[in-house]
């Protein structure tokens, strides 16, 4: 990826490819997501080499996903949490989850399902929308330029 | 990335990545949704060197994420089409797009924003919603295992 030319892209997607860098960001802000704190955590759940690891947590802190706390349990080790700008990146896993699942798995295989915590029911498709909340189709949309602010969102 | 481990992975999360492969992927499923069809508007569009675009729309074939077609007009060079399984990878361009434009642009800055064709208007944020359409909140949910299926999406 040549990392200059999307930084300062006008299109918020290519950026967002570029703060994220690779795969691995998703799947460590995905654990992170399900609890993992430590970096032995992290380890073990992705089988990543321990200087690659380190060096995307370091990527993630630069870059304000992640940030380092004190050991809830006063041990030694500082712990990784998700910032707010972190923490919204679930939509973002969720939009690959639910591809995946639609489009990667046969019926029988083993899957692992996101399900609301207290029903334990799958949760909704995610939907493309108009602003007042009608449904649009994937041909009912296209890409103009603005400056940010409030009607960037 | 480790291909072969996440190929085969249980979370749908992981497959996805391992499938779209790299960055350039979602560049490309891009500016196909925008409308580019031939091999020269992928090429000025991302600026890639001529025999990764190749590659990149070779897997991207292998995939079934597009398809060739004879040329609209009945040229010589075939068209590069996104099938129905490419198509559905919209929402999750629009999730990285919105993760972007709230999180990684400053107020005044030019941006590319995602309008409902025929108001003009922004389109509305993605939300994460129970199955009966209730919004969940980040906290509100958690990843079980299941048999892919009918419980699967």
């Amino acid at each position: 990826m040549r990392r200059t030319s999307l930084r300062g892209a006008v299109c918020p997607l290519a950026r967002s490819l570029d703060e994220i860098g690779d795969w691995w960001t998703l799947m460590i802000v995905r654990d992170a997501l399900r609890g993992a704190r430590r970096f032995s955590e992290f380890e073990k759940s992705l089988g990543l080499a321990k200087n690659i690891l380190a060096q995307r947590l370091r990527q993630l802190i630069a870059n304000g996903i992640m940030e380092l706390r004190p050991a809830a349990d006063g041990g030694a080790r500082s712990e990784y949490h998700l910032t707010e700008k972190g923490r919204r990146l679930q939509l973002v896993l969720v939009a690959l989850r639910q591809w995946g699942a639609d489009n990667l798995f046969g019926t029988g295989e083993e899957i692992s399902v996101m399900v609301e915590t207290a029903t334990g029911q799958p949760i909704g498709q995610l939907k493309l929308v108009a602003e007042d909340g009608r449904p649009l189709g994937l041909d009912e949309v296209s890409v103009v330029r603005r400056t940010a602010g409030r009607a960037a969102t």
